[in-house]
C-alpha cells in the first residue's frame, strides 16, 4: 500500500500517518522527492482499513498495489516525477542534456569539456572523480581532488555537477561537493550503497546494471527510494549480450517499459551503451525520439590523451549536431512523450 | 577483389571479365542488383594484377577488400544501395513502410490488413503463409493457397508483396507469387536457403538471426550475393539476451553498424523485437530517427483472433500515428541518414 | 493425449487406433522408435473417452499429457528410451562415443581419425561432407563424395556414420549412405529440414540450437517424431553467451533437465562446445559424471593441416585418457543415472 | 614483474626488496597468502634490471608477466595455491566441502544445518548473516545477531565459518568472527570492497560475477591480492544467459580455463548455479570429475520453511550420496586434476 501525500501536506501530517501505521503493527517508509512524498506501507492492508488513511490530514490517494516495487511504481496513473538538481531538471516534458568527460583529469581538462557540454546545451556536467575499473592498475580518478575540481568548474560555469560515488562510505564526501550522486552499473545491486543514497537525500544518478533485468532495475531503485528518497532518475546505458561489435548493447525498448512501470525519470547514455564515438549521435536521435528524458553524453577536447573511455568521447566538431538534436527532435518528441503516458493509462 | 561494374556495362563485358579471371585460376561470383553488378574475385590478387582489370571494358573500379564479407561490403565508400521491389523501393534518403498481417489467414482478413497498411503509408505488403512455429501443433500457415491470398490483394491493392520462405525447394513456388522473399530468423544460417534465393534472383529481406552477431548476418547475406542476387535488404528484429519483459531485444545500435559495414539497406522490426504492441510506435520512432532505411509492422484488423502474434499487431487506431511518424520524422532524418553516410566514410 | 502401444502390437492395430481416432475427429501421429511405439492424439481428449482407447489391442497404456511437446515427453514415467544405429546403441546404462573428424577430407584422413576414434573405444564415426559454415568462402565440405568417403571407411573399419544433413532435399541422398543423420545448431529451427529427416526413418542426432531454450530444443525433437521418427538423441553442444573464453557455453544442466523432461537419450559435444583442444577432456569427464548417454568428439590424425575447426580436435596422445574416461567413470556414473531415473519420477 | 618469495624468506627480505623497487622508481605490491608470498612491481621492468632482483635474500624467482592480472596468474608455470582457513583447506588434490545454510535464520536451525554438513563430509560451515536480496521488502538477515549465530555454531561443531560481507564499512566486523570472507556476484565488481577485504588479510571467497567474463573475474581477484591478501578462493555460481530453466547456467568449462590461468584454486556453487535441488546433486559430480578443488552447497533442515532460497537447498536424504560423490569422484579425479595440471605447462 502506498499513501499519497499532497502537496500541501505538512511534515507533521506525514508524522500522523506513520504513527498511525506503527501503532497498528505495520511499518512506514517515507520517502522524498522534488513536490511529491509517498509513504510506503507494510504489512497486512486489511489490517489498516480500519485506520482510514485516506481521510487523514494531507493524504491524497491510497494505493493498492501489487507492484513488487512500491515507491517507484507508476500504478494506479500516477503522473510522471520531475527531479530537480539545483536549478536544472530531468522529467517529462523536454530533453535534458548531461555531459561532461568520463573521468575528471584536471581542472583545464574539465573546464574545457563542461565549456563544451555547455555549447551542446547541457544543463548539468558528468564527471568521474571515483572511476570503477575492471584493473587495479588502471587509472582510479583523483578522489576528492577531483570533486574539487568539479566543484571549481561548477563555480565557473555554472552547471550543476552529477558524479559517481563507488562506496557507503563516501557518500557524505562525494554530497558535500556533488548536486546529484551517481550509481554506476557495478553498483547496480550494491545494496549498501543504495540504502546510502537513499539516507543522503541528494538526487540520485541510477544506471542499471549491465544484467539486470528492468524488475531488478525497479528493485534497486526501490531502495533508495525505502531510505527516504525519491529523487531518482534512471539511466539505460546498455546490456551483455553476445554482440561484440559495440560494448554493451542499448536496450532502446527500456525506455518505454520502465516509463510505463514506474513514474520516475529515465535518460539514455549513448555513449557508454555503444563505447563508440560513431555512435553516439545516432543513439541520441533514437533516444530523443523513442521519449527518453535525457542523455548522458561523455565529451572530451581531446579523446585521444583521455584516461578513460577517450574512443567514445564527442569532440568539438560534434556539438553542434548534438544541439540541433536536442532542440529540432525533441520538440517533436515532446508532444509524442505526451501522448505515450496518456495511451499507457 | 571486387569489380564494380559501371551502370552502362554490357552482359558481356561482365563475361570477358569473369572469362579473364577464370582463365588466370581464379573464381569469379557475378553478383547482380538494381543497377549495380558487382564481381567478386577469389584467388590471389596479386596473380590478377597483370590481367589490368580496371582497363576492362564496362569496369568502373576494382577494390581489393579485406573484409570477410565482399560483395556486401560497403568498402571504398560505395554509394549505399537501393533495392527495387515491383515499383516500391527500400534504401537511403525515404522511409519505406511494410506492413501487414503476421500470417495470411483468409482473403478477407488480408485483404483489411492491407487496406490499414496503405492507410499507413505502406507501400508493400507483408503477410505469412509458410511460418515457422516452435510448436508442430501450432498453425503452420495456409502454404500455397496463403499465396494465391496474397496475389489477389496485390491485384486488388496494388502493393507488392514479401512473404517468407522456409526451404530451398520452395523457392521456385514462392517467387512464382511473391515480389519479394524473406528468410526469417530460424532461417539465418540455412545455407542451403540462402543459396537458392541467391540464385532465384528475386529480391530478398534477410532478417537477422536472433543469435547472430554482426559479423555472421552479413556473412549470410554474402551467401545471398555470391549466389548471384544483389538485391538484398537486411533487417534488424532483435536479439535474444537475458531481458524476458521484451520477446527479444532490438539492438538498435546494428542500424548504424551495418549502414558503416554495407552498402545494403537495413531496416527494422520493431514488432517482432518487442513482441508487445505499446512498443512498436516508440520503437518505430528510434527507427525512424536513428536512420533506418525502413520498418516493416504486423496489422491486424482484429489482432484478439489472430492465428498469429496477435498481441503485437497495431490496430485501426494506432494507423494515423504511425503514418504521422513516417512523414514528419523521415523528413528530418533523411537529411542525417546523407551526413552519417558521408561523415562515415 | 499420447497412447504407448505395447511391444508385441502389431502394424494393425496401430492403424485401428489411428482409424477410429480420426472417425471421432482427432488427428493421430504415428512415431517410431527402436522398440518403441507412440501416437500421439490431437483434438479434444473428453471427445475421444467412449473410444475406451486403452482397451485396444496393442495399447499398452494412454498418457493424458500437458506437455507441449507430447511424443518426446516422459511425462507419466516413461522409460527413458535406447537408440540403435546399426549396432551402436545410445541410452541409458552406459555410456556412448561417437567420434571422428569434423569433417571428411580425404580417405585417408578419415580412416586414420576413425582408427584413432576406435582406439578411443568409440562405437560409432562422426564425419560431416556438407559443413555449414559462416562464411560462404570457407571450406563447404565435400558433398556426395565426402559420403562415399565415410560408407568406405565404414566398410574399412565397421564403425556406423552419423553426418550432418543440411538441407530437406539432400535427406534421401545422405539417408542412402548414413545410419544415422545429424541435424546441426544452425538448422535446429530449420523446420522443413524437421520434418524431412522424420519423414526418412533414419535414426537422428539433434544438436541443440547455440540460442534455444531446452524447451524449443524438445520442441524441435517434437517436429521430428510428429513425422513418424522416434530415434532421436538430443545433443548439448553449448550455447551463445557474453563469454569469449570460449567458443560457446556448455550448459552442463541441460544434460539432467533434458534426461527428466524427455525420454530421449541425450548426449554432450565437448569439442564444439568449448571450442579449444584443452577442454575436451575436461568436459568428457563433465558429462560422463553428469549422466550424459555419450559424447560426440573431434579426433583428427593431424589438427594443424584440418579444414575445419583442427583446434579443438583431440589427437594420438589423447586416446588412451579418453578411453580411461569413459570406463572408468562410465562404470560409477551408469549407477548414479539409474538412481537419477528412479529419484526423479 | 612479479617477485616469488621463497618459503623461507623474512619478513625484512620483503621489505629491502620493496625498498629497491621504490627507491628506482616502481611500486610495489606485496601480497601473502598460506605459504607464498609475492611482489607485484609495476613501472619499467628494464629500469629494474640493474637492481638484480633475483639475487635479493629470500627472492626465490622474477617473473616477468604479460598477463593483465599479475598476482593471481599462473604464468611461468607456479604451483596451485592451497588456502588455509583454520584448519580446514582448499586446494588441488581433494575436494573440499562447503555446506550450510543459505542464510542464518536461527541457533537451532544453523546448528542442524551445520550438522547435515558435516554428515556430508564438509570440513567448513556456510551461512549468511548479511544477504543481498533483490527486494529491499525480502529478508535481509540477521545482520550480526547471525554472526554470533555463526560463532557459536563453530564453536558446537568445530566448523569454520565462511560468510558474506557487502560492504566495506563491514569488512571488520565480519572478519572477527568470520574464518573466511565471501564476496558475493553482486559485489564482484565493488571495487571498495575488494580492496577493504584485501586489507584486513582474511581468506576470501571470490564469487563470479553473473555477468562477468573470466578475465574480469580474475582481475576482480587481482584487486584483492593487490591489496595484500593472496588467500583467495575462486567460485564458479553460473553466469546470466538466456536460458529461464536454470536461475543461472553454470559454466561449468571455466573451472579448467581458470585453474590454467590462475594458480588460486577454484571451487563450483551448484546450489545458487542452478537454484533447484533436483539439479545439485548431478552438478556437484560434473564439478568434482572436472576438477574443481571444492564445493559449496546449501542444506537446509527444512526448506520449506527457509528465509531464502529454500528450493535449492539440499535435505537430510541427499547427504548419503553427496559423500559418496566426493569421496569416490573425487579419490579419481585427484589424478585427473594433478594430470591436468601437469599437461596444461
Amino acid at each position: 500500500m502506498v499513501i499519497v501525500m499532497s502537496a500541501a501536506a505538512a511534515g507533521s501530517d506525514v508524522g500522523t500517518a506513520v504513527a498511525l501505521i506503527e501503532k497498528a503493527g505495520g511499518q512506514a517508509f517515507v520517502s522524498r522527492g522534488a513536490g511529491r512524498t509517498l509513504v510506503c506501507v507494510v504489512g497486512d492492508p486489511d489490517g489498516f482499513s480500519a485506520l482510514n488513511l485516506s481521510a487523514l490530514p494531507g493524504v491524497d490517494t491510497v494505493i493498492r498495489t501489487s507492484a513488487a516495487y512500491k515507491l517507484v511504481s507508476r500504478e494506479n496513473c500516477l503522473a510522471r516525477s520531475t527531479v530537480q538538481v539545483a536549478g536544472a531538471s530531468i522529467g517529462p516534458g523536454h530533453v535534458t542534456l548531461v555531459a561532461g568527460p568520463c573521468a575528471v583529469e584536471s581542472y583545464d581538462q574539465t573546464l574545457r569539456a563542461a565549456e563544451m557540454a555547455a555549447v551542446a546545451g547541457a544543463t548539468m556536467l558528468r564527471g568521474g572523480a571515483y572511476k570503477p575499473r575492471t584493473s587495479p592498475y588502471a587509472f582510479q580518478g583523483l578522489g576528492e581532488a577531483g570533486l574539487r575540481i568539479l566543484a571549481d568548474v561548477r563555480e565557473a560555469t555554472g552547471l550543476p555537477i552529477v558524479t559517481e560515488v563507488v562506496d557507503a562510505a563516501d557518500v557524505g564526501l562525494v554530497s558535500s561537493y556533488a548536486d546529484m550522486l551517481q550509481v554506476g552499473t557495478r553498483n547496480a545491486q550494491n545494496f549498501a550503497l543504495l540504502r546510502a543514497v537513499g539516507e543522503a537525500g541528494t538526487p540520485v544518478m541510477l544506471k542499471r546494471g549491465m544484467s539486470a533485468t528492468i524488475d531488478e532495475w525497479l528493485m534497486a531503485a526501490e531502495y533508495i527510494a525505502q531510505h527516504g528518497n525519491l529523487d531518482i532518475v534512471l539511466c539505460e546505458r546498455g546490456i551483455r549480450t553476445f554482440e561484440t561489435a559495440t560494448r554493451n548493447t542499448l536496450d532502446i525498448s527500456a525506455v518505454t517499459i520502465v516509463q510505463q512501470l514506474s513514474h520516475l525519470p529515465v535518460i539514455v547514455d549513448p555513449s557508454h551503451s555503444g563505447g563508440r564515438r560513431d555512435l553516439v549521435l545516432p543513439l541520441t536521435r533514437a533516444a530523443v525520439a523513442i521519449g527518453a528524458d535525457g542523455v548522458i553524453i561523455d565529451v572530451h577536447p581531446d579523446p585521444a590523451t583521455a584516461l578513460c573511455d577517450g574512443p567514445q568521447a564527442l569532440i568539438e566538431g560534434d556539438l553542434l549536431e548534438l544541439a540541433d538534436i536536442l532542440t529540432r527532435w525533441g520538440r517533436i518528441t515532446a508532444r509524442h512523450a505526451d501522448y505515450a503516458g496518456a495511451s499507457a493509462y
